[in-house]
C-alpha cells in the first residue's frame, strides 16, 4: 500500500481511510504497509508509528496487516515491531540493513538476532535495487528454519533466482514465497510461488487478485487475457518521465485522479506535474480495466 | 571518528571521552561524527542525539565539530540538525537518501530544502559506494551558490572526478573539498582539495595531520616518507577478514589494542575475532608510525 | 551447441559429428553454433570458418542452421556471414559489439549496416552479462522492421524485459522471441515467447523439446514434471566450482562423461579436474531424466 | 596513438605518417598502437596486420613501438603477436579477454601462456570499464614475476589500487606502472608510477612530455600549470555530445581539424557531425596549449 500523504510530512488521513476500503474491497489476502511503494524508508518515525496505528484500526483483522521495519538501524527496526505488535498487526516485512551491505553470514546474523527478539513473525524482503545485496538462495533456506521467520518476498524480478529459492524451501511448510515485481506475478506462481504483493493493486486490485486465482486454477486462457491487462498498466503508468521514482508517481496520480487519495510524495521526489498527470489521465482512460 | 560503543545500543562514554582528547591531541582541524566511520545510519536515534550532545560537550569549541545527519527521512535529518544547532555543534554533513535514489534535479531539490531549512551550514557528502548515486560535477557546482551549503566531502576514491568538481567550485571562496579516503589524500590535496576527512586519523591522528602539512609545504621528501605510512595502516589493517566492514572492524580493534575505546559495532556488524585480534596486534607493532 | 575441441585450437571432428547426430535425435528444430555456449568469441578464425563448414555439411539441410558471428570488428563478422553463406548456413546471430559499447542509436547503425550487407538472415541477440549493453526494446521494435532482421534471442535472464520486447514486436509477423536461460523457457513461453535457444539441450535434447511441445499444449501437469528436471540440472550440473565458466564447464563435461566429445575449453578457461569430474558423473547417475 | 582510417576498413596512410612524425617530434618515450584509444579490438585483422607493419617501418626504432593484440581468442592474439614480432615491434600489450571473463586464477594462467608463447615481452594492460575484469593487485604481482612480462598499464582510473599494485610490483626492477587516464598522470607519477600512455598525446605530444618530466623533476609550480591544461582538454574535448566514444570521437575529430589525419571511426561509432566539429574547433581555438 502507497503512504496516502497531505503534506511531506503528514498523513492524508481520509485517503488513507479510502485507500484501505479500495483495496480490501478488491479481495485482496493480505495488506502490506511501509514497504517500498509505502515509501517506508523515506517517512519519519512519527509517519511510520502513526500510519501503523491507523491501519491496524481499520483494517480490524479482516486480512492480515504485515508492517514493513526496513531501517538502516537495528534498534529502530525492534521498536518499530514493537509498536507494530502493541497495534495488532499480524507480522513485519523487513529488507536488509541498506547504508552499510552486509555478507550472507552477517545477514545470517542479523535476521536472526532480529527474529529472536520480534514479538511478531518476520518476513524476509529481497530488494536488491535498493538495497545493494540479494539474499543468496541458501541464506534464504537458513533462515526459513528459523520459528519465527515465515516468509520471503522477492523483488529482485529474477525468475531462475526465484525458481532456486522456491526449490530450496519447499521441505519448509507454511513458508509463503511471493513476489514483487507485479510483470511477473503469473510466471512466479507458475513457478512454485504462492502469490503477489503487487504495487498494481493499489488501484485495481481486482485485477491482481484475478490473476492469482487463474493461476490457481490453470485457467490459461484467463492469464492471457488478465497479463495483457497487467502489462499495459506496466507501460502505460510506469514509465512517464525520468525520476527513478516514475513508478510510484505514476501509482500515486493514478490514486489522486480516480479521487481515492492525494499524490504527494516524500522527498527526494515530487508528484507528477500537470503535463504528466494528463499523461496519467489518458492512460486510466484508455486502458481496458474491466474484470468479469 | 568512530562511534565507540560498549553494547550495540549502548555509548561508550569513557571511551568516546579518551578518543575525543586523543584525536584532538593530534592536532587535527575539525571532527565529524556519526559519518560512514561513524556508524551513523547503523545507530539508533537515542545514540545520535546522545554522541552529538556528548561530542559537543567534550569539543567545547577547540575545533569545529560536524555531526552526520545522513538519513532516508529527510524530516528525520532536519530533526536531527535542530538537535545539533541546540547542541552547539558547527556544521551538518549530508550524503543523499540512499534507499530510494534522486536523480540530479532531485538531488539538487533535496539539498536546497535542506539547506533552507538547516540552522547549521550544512557539507555536502560523495559516498556513492553506500548510497547507489554521485553528485554530478555540475550539481557540486549549483548547490555550492546556495549560502547555507559550505563545502564537499568526496568519499568516491575517483581522483578524475574529484578534480572536475574543484575546477567548477573554484569560483566560490570558502568552499572547501575534502578527500575521504586517506591513500589518496596527498594526491587530491596537490590537485587542489583543501584537505582530509581521514578514518585513519582515529588511530593515528598526527599521521595525517602530518601529511597534510608536508603536502601545504610542499616538502615532497616528507610527503613520499608520510605516503609510505598510509599505505602500509591501509594494506595491513584494513584488508582482515572478508566482511564488507573490514576497514571499519580494524578501525575499530585497533582503538581496542591500543587501550582507547571498545571495539563493538552495530549490527550487521561484529567485532574481529581473537585471531583477527591478533592480526591487527601484530600489524601495530611492526607499522613504524613515528612522525617526526 | 558446444564447440568440441582436441585441443585448444583444433577442432574434435568426431565428437563434433558425435554432438550433431546427439542433437538432432532429440527432435530439435534448428541448431545454433559458436554462440556463447559454443565459445564463439574465444575461438581463432580459423576453427570458426571450419566448424561452420563442418556443420553444414553434417546437417544437410535438416533442421535450420544458425551460425553466431558475434565480434568486436564489424568486417570480420561480415566476412563470417558470408562464408556462412558459402557453405549453406540459414541465418547468422549477432551480439553487440563488445569491446566498446554502444548507445542504442549506435546498436541500430550497426545492425542496419550489418542486415543491409548479409546475405543471409539476421538475428538479434541480447547478452547484456557479457557485452555490458542491452538492446532497448524500442530499438528491438525499430530493427525488427528491416527486411533482413528475423528474430530475436534474449539472455537477459529477465522476464519482464522479455514480455516488453514481445509486446513491442508482435506485430512483426514472423519476428520469433526466443530465451537464452533454459531455466526461463517455460516462463518466457507462457509470456508470448516462441522457443528457446538452451544450452542444456547439448546435453538432453528431448528434455527441453519435450517442454516446448508441452507449454504449446497447455499441458501444465507436463511442465510441472519437466521444470523440475530442468531446474535439477541447473542446480546440478551448472554450479561445480567458482569459475565463471562453470555452466560451460559443466555441459562440456558432462558431454566428456557421456561419451559425445571432448570437454576441453578454449582459454581462458580449463576443463573440469578430476574431482569435478566425480561430481559430474554422480550428477548425471542421480538425474533422473527420462522422457516419457 | 589513434588509427587513423581513410573508410571503415582502410588505412588513412597519409594521415598515419603524419600522425606517427607528429607525435614522434613532441618527445614522447614510445608509441603504442591499437589500443583501446586506436580501436584495436574494433578493426579488422587485415587492418591491425598492416598498421602493425606500416608503424613499424615508419618508426624505424627511434621509440619503442608497443603493439596491441587483445583479443578474446588466445589464437589469433598469439598471431598478432608473431606477425608483431616479425615486423620488429618491440613489446606487446594485452587487456584481459573480454567477453568471457576470466577469474584471477584464470587470469595468471592465460597470462602464463600468452607469455611463454610470446617472442616479445608482455605489457599486461588493465581496463576493467571495457573487460569487465580487474586484475587484483596479487595477480599483478605474481605476473610480474614472469621473465617476459615486462609492465603494467592501468586504466581503472583509480588511485587506490594503482598505489596498491606500485607496493606489490616495486620489488621487481624494470617493471614499469604506467596510467591510462592523462588526468591523473602527475597524481600517479606522485604515487610512485612510471609515466602514462596518455590519448591526448595524439594532438598534444609535448604537453604531456612536459607533465611527465615537471613530475620527474618535481617542479610543482609547472606541475600546476600543465595540469590546468590537462583538465581543461579534459572537458572541452572529451564530452561533447553523447556517445560512450565522446573521448575518441574528441581527440580524432581534434586531429581532423588540425590537419593531421582522417576523423573516421570504426562501426559501432561515427564520426562528429558538422556541429560537433564546430564546438570542437572553438574548444581548440581557447585552449592555452602553449607549452615553454
Amino acid at each position: 500500500m502507497v503512504t496516502p500523504l497531505r503534506d511531506r510530512n503528514e498523513l492524508d488521513h481520509k485517503g488513507t481511510e479510502n485507500l484501505i476500503e479500495y483495496i480490501l474491497s478488491g479481495g485482496i489476502h493480505g495488506l502490506f504497509i511501509l514497504g517500498t511503494t509505502g515509501e517506508g524508508p523515506g517517512l519519519s518515525y512519527e509517519i511510520r508509528y502513526e500510519l501503523t496505528k491507523f491501519a491496524c484500526k481499520r483494517v480490524k483483522g479482516r486480512v492480515p496487516l504485515l508492517v514493513g521495519i526496513t531501517d538502516t538501524s537495528f534498534t529502530e527496526s525492534l521498536r518499530l515491531v514493537e509498536h507494530a505488535a502493541d497495534c495488532g498487526a499480524d507480522a513485519v516485512v523487513a529488507a536488509p540493513p541498506y547504508y552499510f551491505t552486509a555478507n550472507q553470514q552477517e545477514l545470517i546474523g542479523y535476521y536472526q538476532a532480529l527474529a529472536d527478539k520480534s514479538p511478531l513473525p518476520v518476513f524476509l524482503y529481497n530488494m536488491p535495487s535498493h538495497t545493494k545485496v540479494n539474499f543468496a538462495p541458501e541464506t534464504v533456506q537458513t533462515l526459513s528454519e528459523h520459528p519465527n521467520i515465515t516468509g520471503f518476498k522477492d523483488s529482485s524480478g529474477d525468475v531462475i533466482y526465484f525458481q532456486k529459492v522456491v526449490a530450496l524451501v519447499k521441505q519448509q511448510p507454511d513458508f509463503p514465497v511471493l513476489v514483487g515485481p507485479e510483470e511477473i506475478l503469473m510466471q512466479t506462481m507458475l513457478s512454485g510461488g504462492h502469490g503477489g504483493v503487487n504495487g498494481g493493486a493499489n488501484m485495481f486490485p481486482k485485477l491482481y487478485v484475478a490473476m492469482y486465482k487463474a493461476t490457481k486454477d490453470m485457467d490459461f486462457d484467463r492469464m492471457q487475457v488478465l497479463q495483457k491487462k497487467i502489462m499495459e498498466i506496466s507501460s502505460k503508468l510506469y514509465t512517464i518521465g525520468n525520476s527513478p521514482a516514475k513508478y510510484l508517481q505514476g501509482v500515486k496520480c493514478a490514486l489522486s485522479v480516480m479521487g481515492i487519495c492525494s499524490d504527494t510524495l516524500a522527498l527526494p521526489y515530487k508528484a507528477f506535474d500537470a503535463e504528466k498527470r494528463k499523461t496519467v489521465e489518458k492512460a486510466l482512460d484508455t486502458l481496458d480495466l474491466e474484470i468479469q
